[in-house]
């Protein structure tokens, strides 16, 4: 997630070298074949550019829109994950017997190894890693043979609860109550999934993309008569406007991967585990994740 | 659905090739008939097609976002089938006494064929192909003869589970919490079929036709004193945005077509078997769908 | 419903020929009138014409946005009925000891009776019409009395839920997952009331119409230098988008009129008779309805 | 709310005769002004007033928007509000032994006071006004100390349903299922007061009122050079347009201010009246509320 | 939240002084540069710096419409927050064998002290500041040691429901149906924070600010031969439009910032502690917060 910080130009600029390249051969590219064919190419009239970058304005506000949705709901997914996963062991401590059943402190480390790892198999690392702070040795061997290791943790806490129920530590009812806030994560993760696999509509960005050029050329047709340095600069700006526009839109829909503007899963997981940690009355609670310059991930 | 990878011109161009000879077409006649008539025919003012664009841009950015939102929803009702089916495992792994009971099987099996008969009865091919692998026998003959296949699945999974509270396998509670999944399958499966049955207003589609017809129209007797060889590359070029842009909107608002662009229900049915097999620890996994080429289905 | 086949002209015609012999009848006017004091009245600018236009556009998006979600919202509606009432009979069939107990196919018609006399209520048709059908002669008597027939239906219902409650043939527990069933239904016909009573902000469409003809007004003046012969086409075209898609949006905002454009609902109806019936093993199962030459309803 | 039927001029007129006369003026100061020292100041460039006009409309756009969501989701509160008194009432006759207890028509007529009260409180009308109709002598004394009266009544429901689970008339299921019901009524309740107390941002009306006045302003000057009898009407019309619509969005963003636009509270309460004694059986149901000309509350 | 009344110059004008100078010192220069080498520079088409503006406005018109979703789900979240208090304390005296029992009034008050310190804490005030008026002694001192104040709170009374079930005071299911409610506040805190940590997507303010210059530059260098004293004033004028709205977007979207346009937390904890001490009879009803001038916090 990118903070309240100054952005370092060079971020800014990386994000749309390729395509100003490309821009400006093309600009180049136009102003010299209309000046060199002058006389036979007529003058273009200079509302076509205009309205093409009206056109451009209002779907790139669209694309804009709906890439927003997409990142706005990952990150009330993992908001909702923080939720369920407070609730989860505060409903475990509630329902037990004994508030200091060591199953509990078993239930919420396992909790925090399932957002741990499921933040890093949405951003395709090794999910696996660093779990062996949080899970029993037995645990983990279960989880590394599953392809899905989060599901597997979910399920390993599910026959925890059954186990529960069936020492009577807790009642059927509580039993169903317990299954329906996993039942919730379970949701929350499949959700995360679905946004990360499902690529936004693929040739909606092209023609986006084509749009742009052609603002590009018609621009430097109907401007050829003024010396390419002072068109030049009006192009590369104006077109800079929507290239910079449209790959925020690109990065905001893909939140989940490894990119100053992700989703900060990481951090979200720690808070968890700091929250999790405080409701077990555990000794040593970690730090927040401190921020990388001007992002936090 | 369509892949992060290069897309063949010719997939573009063959969505549009219709409506392009039609642009084409038009665009001939609007030049040669103004010409011909040039001293009949006063001049057409600029900023009439100009407008004409803005308001086409205006009115194909809420189509799409329309259409986006149905393909969005789409997606979404899968990924709650997903999450319930994964679920719905879990929780008869966690309810029944015998977490190796075989009627877990039998019913995560039925679970399977429930997704991939939903997916192509969706896409109007064949129900039954392929459950023969997930059903027993006297299921497949069962659900032969209705017409919804999908529902008459979930109708059996909610008898076995009833049987599963008569044999005192379950309690009322779990008998209850069980039901409830299974009603937000049933809902999941009646989304997608209102998705696939709505047909997206026609008159609509009809009027944004016509009036790029128009745009055409007019612009071309604007033009028409620059020669055809110039002016019909910019008419088809303009129109072709426009053209793509509701071809684009026209696919994703029917998502279970057959098409490149639909909803991957297979890839997704695929999925849900594998997780189900592995919470199951079923021997052979099978693998994920591949990609057709530059889409997944 | 529209559906995917050719529209009548006459059908489209017919929307805006009201509309359009006004717009002419204000296009003359303007024109001779003008015409008439060419020397008195000023040149109109011609931006004038075109920012209305496009202000027009952007007014008229957004009345099709909020019209096609009050019918998407009366689609999904009468989508959560078809669910709930395919669960309903699921869990009819579940909850009892036996699962050919009359009872269940007394209430399976019944929901049947409910689908029908809501969509006739909602038509504002004669809601007993045909129920003779499904419903006994008692109940049939009894809901004669009510103003609003279906939710007598739905009271029906509930008595006899409580009369299995009360004979031991369900437990308490069922009988709450059923009611809540039940409260389900009763809020989708709410839902289906309020889109049907709620009357669209009435004032936003008169100053839309005040706009339109605004707009032939303003158009009229600045082009009174053109003949009225290419001037009045020009005029009609494009008034004529306006008010077609203005009337399309009319149309969509009130699904339940007997219009071509309504939800379905007698289709859906039938579609839910099919599934009850198949569920309930039936002899008879009924055809879908057919479609009314481009509609169905 | 305003009915499908002609709205008289005056009402229309009376909504923005304030700032038509701001309008006038500002036109009228800046016409001479800019005649006067029509050598001094430059010519407008006519594209300005042109794209200031464009962004209002846009602007206008979102507000008409934003508003019409919250004027929707008041009538949708409303419309919960008779889902879930209706099935209150089913509930009780559904989970109570005798179907024909006093009590539960003791809790229908509270529920009817309860609507008719939190309409009266959201219009700011004295909420105790008619309802000694519904509520007993002593109800009526202990909600006249309650700041929050429909709390009170909610409050009242709620502990005589504790006193039916005491007296063994329902099970601790039926007791909390009717509890989930009294949550979403209070839940109802609160969002319909949040609509009510939340101001719509305030400096966002003020800026785009700037904005207009600087529209008529820029125009204006544009068009010094017409004589003022010509030029004054455009004005007139092209700023009404804006503002009626705004006026339109400003109205419906409040919707329980007792006026014509309302939300139609008290015709709604009546409507459930008519149900709720209806499902008793009643002998005396009353007629519905009669729309007041051209509009109903 | 700013109110209905009268909002001092000086607020709106702090808002956007730095903003403004930053702007003239761009006109004045480029006033300059471009009359001074008038020669050198060629004229600048006049529809680039309008087209520029109906961008922004485009542009500045999906950022408020996403910075309004923000603010009003912060102000939905606060809804929730007052509808499940009240809703609290009504379930403990329906759920309770005694309604006076003095541990609802306990719960009750540290409902209260949960809202208030909830608000501090998103404000980023000290959270335990003037709790002690609603906490003992005790509970103080335990949730002092925790990171996270209000779901310490959250805790104890889950803690002290847990203590009423192994009483006897209420059942397993009451239990299950207040930590239902209990989960639906630590839902409303975990979406509070959310809005709260999220920053809004910075780089697509940057792009505005960006396109905001530009838009003064092009239509500076379009004016140049307009004297500067008066195409400053239509400079300032424009781009304070912008700079307000988009202004007032930035300010909606973080809305627990102790800025006037926060939403009012204080005055809605205020609201509630009004609501429960009136439910449980407390003879002391604290007034409701008063408005700050313009706003209220």
């Amino acid at each position: 997630m990118l903070l309240e910080k100054r952005i370092p130009a060079s971020y800014i600029f990386n994000k749309i070298k390729k395509d100003l390249v490309i821009i400006i051969f093309i600009g180049i590219c136009a102003h010299f074949l209309s000046s060199a064919f002058i006389e036979n190419i007529p003058e273009m009239p200079g509302n076509i550019p205009a309205f093409l970058g009206t056109a451009i304005t209002v779907l790139l506000s669209f694309k804009i829109s709906q890439s927003y949705d997409r990142w706005w709901e990952a990150r009330k997914v993992w908001g909702a994950i923080v939720n369920d996963s407070r609730s989860f062991v505060i409903q475990l401590q509630s329902f037990l017997q004994d508030a200091s059943n060591p199953v509990i402190k078993l239930m919420g480390y396992r909790q925090i190894a399932w957002c741990y790892s499921l933040g890093r198999t949405l951003r395709g690392l090794n999910p696996l890693e660093g779990l062996d702070e949080y899970l029993k040795e037995k645990d983990l061997l279960y989880i590394t043979d599953h392809k899905n290791k989060p599901l597997a943790i979910a399920q390993l806490n599910a026959l925890t609860i059954k186990n529960l129920y069936q020492t009577n530590e807790i009642d059927t009812f509580k039993h169903i109550q317990l299954d329906s806030t996993l039942v919730r994560m379970v949701d929350s993760m499949g959700k995360a999934e679905r946004i990360n696999g499902t690529v936004f509509p693929k040739t909606y960005r092209l023609f986006l993309h084509f749009a742009i050029y052609l603002f590009v050329i018609t621009l430097s047709i109907s401007l050829r008569e003024i010396p390419l340095i002072f068109e030049l600069p009006l192009l590369i700006v104006l077109s800079s406007v929507f290239l910079l526009l449209e790959k925020t839109a690109y990065h905001l829909q893909d939140p989940f991967r490894n990119r100053p503007s992700d989703t900060s899963v990481t951090a979200i997981a720690r808070t968890i585990e700091i929250n999790i940690k405080q409701l077990l009355n555990e000794p040593d609670i970690p730090e927040p994740v401190q921020p990388n310059g001007f992002y936090i991930l």
